[in-house]
């Protein structure tokens, strides 16, 4: 007998790639400028000419056998040296090498993190809206994800219920910010709060309860937004990090984890991460990408091109009457729906070919989620849609 | 606290690892032609010329969103579709793309099968000499190994101990032919034997056993010797395959697994794939990756480079004294330590900068796995040291 679990798992996928199989299927019969397709959180913004530029680069001037060969487990030396400067002179802190390990994209990172910790029945807490394969994860690592309700006027952190389900179990805390669905960007005083929570926690149950700061849109923010680098707030910090939205190449799966210079019990913790990295069967994260964001670590993709999706989207919606925050950050909007039933909301626009995904998919329900990563033209077209689901619905 | 357990795989690593570790440190004291390093898997000929051309013709032709995107997490269709032709046209099976997974490698691959087949407890047999990294992917997913010890005269099967381990809770059984470390390929004889147990002990307890056949040393294969396709002996297969070996693309973590168009419940069973994937945090298969080997699907590495290093290999040793069994593929040889303890006589190896992995870590005392994948210069100036090291034993 088939892991009856995994059958399950395979069969419903994650509803956001399951919309993004219908609208493929969509484009097939309509027609792709026909299919208003904002579920999938695939940059349409191409990689900067220096990705291309670095892979002529090494192509022409390494070693192919290096090239394509094993790196170390946690990822090629020089690689790690050149990502830990580059991190150190954006955010002032002093990595090396040794605090870098390499992994297979974002999802990789966060799912090593949870395996390196993870003792059977461990929970993990986590704060609506939230991205849903961390439950996935969570639970395919034997742990328990515990959810913390959302703050719907801002998308911060609602800290009473926060403390009220942080316990002796309490493995780790894991934010995403900017975030997505939210688009949020966590502020200053949302970090501090948060810190002094867990500082005051660990000492109260006596162990370290871990943040994982699970970030691949920290170069997406927008209004001259900071976004705090977590582990200059708290010691026991895990950072996944991913190029997927930051160089536009989510389908090559390059990411890595910083392990906190500061972090307690050091030598554990990053073997820990190797030791989660191995069992998962992660060899080593793709070598040529590897050399090739390091040649690339300072650069992003065109993110103007967001900002200005933003601004569209954002200010056609609030005239229509559509509820949002309004985000710092990231590639989405994230309005309330024009009923409380997010889901129904997302099937009527469906009949429009409009693809959006509900908010309850991110515990976060009478919510839609809306993936600006398009061409600008698709939202210019989209516009009167939204409009006319918003009439359907004053009717 | 951490994963206690993390911490340990993460500390130890793989013997074989470990030992690559060792060999990059001395060839930075004592010089890189001055270690003879056996350790390691690391395919030495390049990636065929096809290779790079595949790349600079896709970075030229196609569309940069495209090629670095997100694919479907079973993997690009035109992908999927031309690796079934290619696998078709060459064992005369009938596969689709509905067949295909594509995998970041093969540890992926198998661990992919163990965790859509894991049940709590479940046993997966597999035979000595084997890959050390299943044991630690099998009990990752909460199952259990179980060893059939080797059949040291030939390195086919021993079927005596095969049929007393099986029993009611064995889920699968996993077979890698050429094999690491043996680079003995199973003959048709052992492959009908198996799959006739299989059969039985199937309908003896009522349920599927299924078969995982590893094979990233299919095309690495010598004397004209006929490595069988699996699928076509037994219906209830898994084909994990990696381009590693056959493309020398080891970094680039890029491979398939075949599910068996015959297998029973046959949906559910490609679903139980897509959801162990899915847990183990592999969202898709490198994007650009894929797109390659689809280019490259008919092609391998310069394999007789290969071959000339075991004769030569081969032969020096056997001239020297040692016992060892003729491999016909893969890039191992394994012949027997010259004393009862293989990590003594690895160690004492060492002291020359001859670098072995004993076969106690591949669950064969008394052996040692001589990796050949090396520069023809290197096999010709070790034979000088294994010969020292002979002379260490009769002295």
């Amino acid at each position: 007998m088939l892991s009856q679990k995994m059958v399950e798992l395979g069969s419903k996928k994650s509803t956001i790639r399951e919309i993004f199989e219908f609208g493929k299927k969509r484009a097939e019969i309509v027609g792709k400028e026909k299919v208003y397709d904002f579920s999938i959180g695939n940059p349409n913004v191409p990689a900067p000419v220096s990705v291309k530029s670095a892979i002529l680069d090494i192509l022409e001037n390494e070693n192919p056998t290096s090239i394509h060969g094993y790196t170390s487990a946690q990822g090629d030396d020089n690689v790690r040296s050149t990502l830990a400067e580059s991190i150190n002179k954006r955010f002032g802190t002093k990595f090396t090498k040794a605090n870098l390990y390499m992994t297979v994209g974002a999802a990789a990172s966060i799912n090593i993190c949870f395996k390196a910790l993870a003792n059977e029945g461990d929970e993990f807490i986590t704060f609506a809206p939230f991205f849903p394969e961390y439950k996935c994860f969570v639970e395919g690592v034997g742990g328990k994800l515990v959810i913390v309700s959302a703050k719907i006027e801002d998308f911060q952190i609602n800290f009473d219920e926060f403390e009220k389900k942080i316990n002796d179990k309490t493995k780790a805390v894991i934010v995403n910010s900017p975030n997505n669905p939210s688009g949020v960007v966590y502020s200053e005083e949302t970090i501090l709060k948060l810190v002094a929570i867990l500082e005051q926690k660990s000492i109260e149950y006596g162990h370290a309860i871990y943040l994982i700061s699970d970030e691949p849109y920290r170069e997406i923010a927008y209004d001259g937004t900071d976004v705090p680098y977590l582990t200059k707030y708290y010691k026991n910090t895990f950072v996944c990090y991913s190029y997927s939205k930051s160089l536009s190449l989510p389908g090559e799966r390059i990411g890595y984890i910083v392990v906190s210079n500061e972090m307690e019990h050091f030598t554990d913790a990053y073997a820990a991460i190797c030791g989660g990295g191995r069992v998962l069967g992660f060899v080593n994260a793709p070598s040529l990408f590897q050399k090739v964001v390091a040649k690339c670590s300072d650069e992003t993709a065109d993110i103007s091109i967001y900002e200005k999706n933003r601004n569209l989207l954002y200010e056609g919606l609030i005239k229509m009457g559509y509820k949002c925050v309004k985000p710092q950050g990231a590639f989405y909007l994230f309005p309330q729906s024009l009923e409380p039933d997010a889901k129904a909301f997302c099937e009527k626009a469906k009949e429009y070919d409009l693809l959006l995904v509900s908010g309850d998919d991110f515990g976060c329900p009478g919510h839609v989620r809306i993936s600006y990563c398009v061409q600008t033209e698709q939202i210019i077209n989209a516009l009167p849609i939204f409009e006319k689901l918003a009439k359907d619905y004053k009717a």
